[in-house]
């Protein structure tokens, strides 16, 4: 979600990968709850977990020139950071929480296979999420309205993700395979869409524009 | 914490009483993640979680005479951000959450008595965050820094909902229990000392100044 904020806005960034699950000493130190992102800036700042990463963008590097990823007036400001939160708490906990750790953490940490029980409890719960986001797009074209906000990108990323993993049945995801395919083909989606995991190819249509 | 802020600002509001647990047909249409707060605003914005509540009240409701709880500088906002993450997310996942559901949600539902081991792991959980407050406020007044902030009502509001079941051992809170007796002497904090909840008494000293 971070790199897709920072790309549309436009904002050149290095990338060190981290294994949080590995809870290095180095690691901790910087960031006690063991997340990510870790943002190093410039001018020395260190920002550490998704809100304090999206808020220092927003405040520090969004380009006047552009319109923003947060509407302005009442209700699209606050549909905006209601489905933010959506994305970054209920999805997560619900869905690529469960996918990622049995996926990668487990292989990362040798710490055996994954949990058919669990991969269920996520595929369950992601069809109940379609659902509703089905729900949203009847009447919207983004997320949060009429916009591209920050709740897109904050959503596409766990998209990102599961699609990575195949995780996702896009025969079954209704409108929400129009709406991802529109963020796919944005610029600030490419370097998401070059990335590869060292021993876990991706799902053969990961990186199609058309799929 | 979204009654602190509100009390801080001087908005005045109402109080609904909504117990999530129930999953009232009512509540779940205007907010189907079924958290609280939702906030409706005079001008007829409805603000559906905690992020969407915090944003509202900071663009339309902070005034511009007062300092605001979000410091303006990199490192100060960054941490406040860093910092009520920390009591949202992985206070609330790891302590809060599992005292509230076992004690009221349970309560509520009438759905049997609390679960000894789960509330072990909270208290066991709380220990070790206790620990690490210890640690901030070994160089700083506030939680986020030399100032308070919107990190301040959010862990605060954690405290209380704690200290009012009991689950807090003051004894053993170090440093915590200054920083949380000053919280508790500021105008803000006092609609929160009054609250009763209807067949559970709070701990004897929950209103208490001196505890």
């Amino acid at each position: 979600m971070i790199r897709l904020m920072l790309a549309e806005y436009g904002v050149a960034f290095d990338l060190d990968e981290v294994s949080p699950w590995k809870r290095e000493q180095a690691f901790l130190e910087v960031n006690p709850a063991a997340t990510l992102p870790v943002l190093f800036d410039d001018e020395g700042a260190v920002v550490v977990g998704p809100l304090a990463a999206i808020h220092h963008i927003e405040r520090f590097h969004a380009p006047e020139a552009v319109g923003g990823l947060v509407p302005t007036d009442p209700a699209g400001q606050a549909e905006t950071w209601r489905l933010t939160e959506w994305a970054l708490g209920k999805f997560n906990d619900e869905v690529t929480r469960y996918v990622i750790e049995e996926k990668i953490g487990k292989r990362e940490l040798r710490s055996g296979s994954p949990e058919p029980a669990v991969l269920r409890a996520a595929k369950h719960n992601l069809a109940e999420h379609l659902q509703y986001f089905a729900f949203l797009f009847a009447t919207r074209s983004w997320v949060a309205g009429k916009e591209l906000t920050l709740a897109d990108f904050a959503l596409a990323a766990h998209f990102s993700c599961l699609d990575y993993l195949g995780d996702i049945d896009w025969d079954a995801a209704g409108e929400a395979k129009d709406w991802y395919a529109r963020l796919k083909s944005r610029p600030a989606f490419r370097p998401l869409l070059v990335d590869r995991m060292h021993g876990m190819p991706a799902n053969p249509t990961y990186a199609d524009l058309d799929f």
